[in-house]
């Protein structure tokens, strides 16, 4: 089967009737509105470039084959069978992030959502005489042949953090089951700042959170369209998205690609059917899908954060290089030192890959500990990376002026004339690559929040890597006092 | 004589003909201007305090006895005569940051440039025969009888750093003078990213580095009104301010004075009458003008960015309160922290003002060593901040809906429903709150970046620390040989 | 009256029975020990220097006039009354590390015991009808009129850290009163790592944490000469002073000075006179007491280490020089940078002089919030430091041969052949430096950890830094709301 | 073929002709020797474990087959086939650090050394017509058959550091040929601080830098008996280790086997005949030989030095009990924080094996970018470790009495009360354990210093790094040209 063409998503998407508020208004043609376009032409970019490997090159970063269609499918919608399963998808982020520099949500998610239930359904099913897997991997079969762009939704609203899914004051602050019907279930909640989900035409939703038997009826997953009936979708409106509403091209250093394009996605009693549910009430594996997805999802985003600043790197060296100071010392060590620790965090991704381990389902997935320290790490270097890159570029990263004052019959050519840095150069290139800048150092976008807090905020790393440490602390201990020449009953 | 109102302000800079454009329009009305209102209105803020304090609290941190009218003035336009007038005025700004959050240039700058024209004419005029200090104390005279807000501004545009002034291929990229007339010089050029400049009434320029023979005409000083003709500004548009133009008050984080405000500020031939020219040539004394100016202007911006580093601290309390983890201990760590880090620098800016020495001139300035390694610090726990309170507000920082969203009949209901935190706090309020760390964070604003590159960059600090240390290493040096047991002629 | 000679300190230490106990065996002459000679001698040049100063300058660093002898005494029997005073006695500590690059603990730790004492003395007298205070006051002036060398005692041993003084199962691992006589009270405890105990004349005793009514017993302060019956010091054997026991002079990088010297101080049922006794069952008064020391101290000692990175920057340096690099502009940039992190801990510590404040007794008293920053960057400073220098030197700091080795026939010679590093350098020579680097990043001493935990572990100084947050944090949440446009009932 | 067994070892080093000096005196029984005993019992540890694995599992972590003998070999003399090969190299220095605690440079360095001198001579007889390969491949049967303990030298003495080889005043102060004879060559030189070569059979010597033609003469490796004719050994003698001459086992904290144990090897003028000379002229071949040895090496260390660090972890948690507070947050939080920290950099070397290549020779070698960014971090982590552990065990670290103390009639009984712990640890046990903290953070051993510049100082990892970056560079400019929408000829 050849997968899908770029137009064939776009039209898709422009075909559905997805609920989406952006600005206090409706949007009715998503390709049309500026703050979606460029999330979309991300996406259908992705298509793009998994056909031309389909054309030349066989099996690659972008596709595999399927054992569970028998065909050739997008590597964002396969089950890892394999080690180089999962180092293949990883490394396909970050390549894909040195050409869009913003989110591809809608496809980047998939296969974390997919893996994770895929073994967390296999589970269950092994352990009662639920058919969860077997509708997931209908379902699974239905996206793969289709080459569906599908989204993951984990995080709740969550309203005061103190408190349990059940004990919020307002019940809906977590998504869950209001009503079980012959034919299947109603949900209502909200999931918050979903990538990509406006965009895609499936939503995997999961729970976000490990649950008791007092949560049971926020122990749901499921497959819905992003368009079905009681799903609305408010877009995000950070204050750089704003300017997409007035200002142009020139001014938005990533034009083409650079909107986050997530969306707060509300269920407002929503009903899906059986085949389409995969855990309805079994509280007990909760904690086990949200750390398999929280697993593969960090991954991902530590390769894609790699991306973010390999871009950072070579966008603060070309205004440097514009500034007639590329090749200073200080300037190459500042450079130097920010890949040292860019890739420390790459690195301990990988190291979490060749030590993962295959579930009981058949999945290849992570080893926890590496990834969540490459993944804390990961976000370290993204803030040290804006400081670095902010230091290198100069104070105008922040006084730029617009693509209008550059046009102007005379302020134009006074903003030629003066901004100009190295000869040779010309003002808009420089211009240009201190507006990348703006972008990546998130003035202008919202690359080191979202690094920040995307597959789960610094603290859940930090969480995980001291459990680790409290399995290994009395073999520590134990060796410890051997050494010291201490015996006694405790060793 | 009582000091201005700040309707005197607002009414003068109204009534000024200042050549402005932003976003390739002439700005005719600055005080209906989105981007330049908050800035004039923080200014009459400042004025407005002002006035309070001569009404009910004699002589405190708002103005001084000055001995050269003989009178009461604003403590940004006195001249130091004291460790005490250098604590005070140390000490204001970042007491105003508490209530203003962005940027008071148009004040803030007017005491490092007036001081540090003041010492170096002094000595300028104690070496030659010239009367560069007479003049300038009669235009000192002037601002503080008026009370003007008075700009200062240093930086060229530099075209390409890896060369001097006078080797740049257009020899305009650092401003020069191009004539000069019996009753006057006539000036060519542009100061980059000047704070207020467009909001004073009085710009007070310094050349922005050390010069040789070669580079005389580049050694000019000289006061000008912001209007005079030929003279062009070009306001600053970052990304987050080009939103000023499409959203609401609620969406800004700091609605009322939270823009920069600075502009890029061209001299197409401006002619400059020889009472208002400071420095004319004399290429020798630039460097001393520079680091004087340099040092001044990094005590205030230390003081400045501690300010900010509090409404961070305290944005992020009120954040994590809202979310129902206030008392967290692992937020209230991560704040005291920072209150940790922010203090150091705030600290060490102190200790620079508390070993500092009075000028051959009897101005009172900063210990250089102190006051560097204060700025360069002030600066990480910016960043450090910035990570922090990210890390705690959460990712919905990034993805906010707008105001028009809440307004909106029915999504509005759905958004009061869903972005609800703790039982008792409004919807609005923790929007409002996590806009105002959006703003904080340089997401909304240019904190960060203007941060590190204000008063000169990270690197410009750590010279001055080398050059501390190179002052001291042989008596280090000698120390250790000393206690090692060597001897010799070295010692 | 002039101040003491050195000659007379070391005549005054070599006559008194001081009971000390150093590797097994009884001290039995304390001057004659390899580990002891060098901190007396330490002490010695302290007195020698400030004759120095009572002959040439008159008062200075070292002396100041005391209004309870109304004559001149030493720096460090001095109670604080201005600013200034508190400025002298910090700056005099780094000074004689200089010299030193060891302890003085025998002289140092008074001034902070002496100042603690004397405002809480008169503290418990305003409150209750003591005559504590009065009591001291003849008890300073004669350690005053015969510069009188005197250690502070604080640490107890403290058995489990989980319990308090009284909840221990051996109530003796916190020092307390075991009887009360009609003539003084009887002690019993131990008092842990006594920095100059065996060494000082005298040695004063305070509680070392907070107390409540439970623990009124181990509210207790004293003044006891170091050789008192019933007094036991065991002496400190950390692993680079053994060798002393069997090394050369050569080989110990700091030979003169260089062993720290402090023992552990039992208090085996010893006898305090009441005219002694400066606290007894008031535990009210324990915690400001505690505070006031340790501020007191951390100050000191911030001073202290700020000398110790100077030597250890002048010993990398030096080594960089004779290995050939010592221009080189990477080691140089580390240096600086050392230097950069090494001043802004000392800086932090002269802004807790300059914001200073007396307590009601008159004694002049640092800010607590910079002073704590302050020992703890300077900590860190410390531990950066060996890095740093350990980076520069090479790794034959750990691996240098002994000056038996160098003094051999035939062995001397290959040493002094291969040894060798820039042309013009005795070998003998790069290894002494090499020797000091050893001792001064802690290999060969106790810089780093002693520098840890003296005056309070990190800890510590993050508690207090903690509690100066708390102090402040609602009205940072104050500003912060007011920005966010946040009306209501908490503003 | 059965492995060696531990007493083989033993006794074949004591029967050896090895010229040792120490403590200015020679060393005529090695395994009397306090200095030398516990590396010779490690090496003999190893062996033994060795021999368990041999008996009782087959191949695994100790052995491996080798195709050169056909039969089982040492992992520590094996030529790494396959990538599996390198990952259990790799692991097994971590698990043998938890037994021995210190350095097993004997074994350990002769993998890296024998592997690069493989792939080096294989690559130099591809290009010439020379046989070295076919010389080393015999002998490497040769220490394969007979379970040898090889060590390997690199590093020269290298007088001036800003003079290449050929340029220093003294030629010898690197190793190079002083005569080429019929039947071999003749060296002189010497090489520093050798871990293990006075107690392995063979040296293996290798460069220490790159070479032009000029430095042909440096251009030289061989293989040698540690007692060859003309070798002569010095032994290291850090402050730490000179109390083995007076101390007891219990004031050790590793008294087994903690002593490092390095030699500086001197070579005066010793023959090497033909069939053991491996390199002899060929310059341009000794950067590669230098870089696959500092990779090979590096990643040991990395190794290694995870190993210490989790007895560091396990050294202070045990601390942490027995002073009561092992369950304390802060104390978990900073155990925490180093394990993760530690396991960043054993994460990133995994990578680097993950990533590696095979050289043409069949060599599989590690990916250079990652394994020089683990050693840079593990060696941070080695310095944030000495100070988390000395942090958290307390100041008692830098002030414990001597076994003498403990075992004193009187003394002991007092020490015995007063340095007691929590309820239930003995006072001895308690010693014992701040006594392994104190050799563990570099007070009582080299540890930290030695982890710094053991296989390379930090300063050659961050070259290797930044040779990185310039590899990538032009691609991370050109990405961000395109996302800025810059056009033109150089992209």
């Amino acid at each position: 089967m050849p997968l899908r063409t770029k137009q064939n998503y776009i039209d898709s998407i422009k075909a559905m009737q997805t609920n989406i508020w952006a600005y206090g208004e409706k949007v009715n043609d998503i390709y049309a509105h500026p703050c979606f376009k460029p999330a979309v032409d991300a996406i259908g970019m992705v298509y793009a470039l998994s056909g031309s490997e389909v054309k030349n090159e066989g099996y690659g970063l972008f596709t595999a084959h399927s054992p569970f269609t028998g065909d050739r499918v997008s590597r964002f919608l396969h089950i890892h069978q394999t080690q180089e399963d999962l180092k293949n998808r990883f490394q396909l982020s970050r390549n894909l992030v040195h050409k869009h520099g913003a989110c591809i949500g809608a496809r980047c998610v998939s296969t974390s959502v997919l893996n994770a239930v895929f073994t967390t359904t296999f589970d269950m099913d092994q352990s009662t005489c639920s058919d969860y897997h077997t509708r997931f991997l209908k379902f699974l079969g239905h996206v793969q042949e289709n080459d569906l762009a599908v989204a993951g939704a984990m995080m709740d609203v969550k309203g005061d953090r103190s408190l349990s899914p059940h004990e919020q004051v307002d019940p809906d602050l977590y998504l869950h089951i209001v009503e079980k019907r012959p034919d299947g279930i109603v949900v209502r909640g909200a999931k918050a700042s979903i990538s990509g989900a406006a965009i895609a035409e499936e939503i995997v939703v999961v729970p976000c959170t490990a649950l008791s038997a007092d949560g049971q009826d926020y122990a749901v997953s499921f497959a819905i369209p992003s368009d079905a009936p009681g799903i609305l979708h408010i877009a995000e409106a950070p204050a750089p998205n704003m300017r997409r509403l007035v200002g142009k091209e020139m001014d938005y250093g990533n034009a083409r690609y650079g909107v986050h394009g997530s969306t707060h996605v509300i269920f407002d009693d929503v009903f899906i059917p059986h085949e389409r549910v995969f855990m309805c009430g079994e509280y007990a594996h909760a904690a086990k899908l949200v750390n398999c997805f929280a697993s593969l999802q960090r991954l991902n985003t530590t390769s894609c954060k790699a991306g973010h600043r390999d871009l950072l790197i070579g966008a603060a060296a070309v205004a440097a290089d514009y500034n007639g100071v590329g090749s200073a010392r200080h300037i190459r060590e500042k450079l130097a030192d920010l890949h040292h620790h860019s890739e420390i965090a790459f690195g301990c991704a990988l190291a979490s890959i060749y030590t993962g381990e295959k579930t009981a389902s058949g999945v290849f997935t992570p080893n926890p500990l590496y990834v969540n320290i490459a993944k804390h790490k990961g976000v370290e270097a993204i803030w040290e990376g804006t400081y670095t890159a902010a230091d290198i570029a100069g104070g105008l990263v922040c006084t730029l002026p617009t693509a209008d004052d550059l046009a102007h019959e005379t302020i134009g050519k006074v903003i030629d004339k003066y901004f100009k840095g190295k000869e040779g150069v010309s003002t808009e290139y420089r211009i240009r690559i201190l507006r990348l800048i703006e972008y990546l150092t998130g003035q202008g976008s919202v690359v080191p929040i979202e690094s920040t807090h995307g597959a789960g905020s610094p603290h859940t790393q930090k969480i995980t890597i001291g459990q680790d440490l409290a399995k290994k602390i009395e073999k520590f201990k134990k060796d410890a006092k051997i050494m010291a020449g201490i015996k006694g009953e405790d060793i």
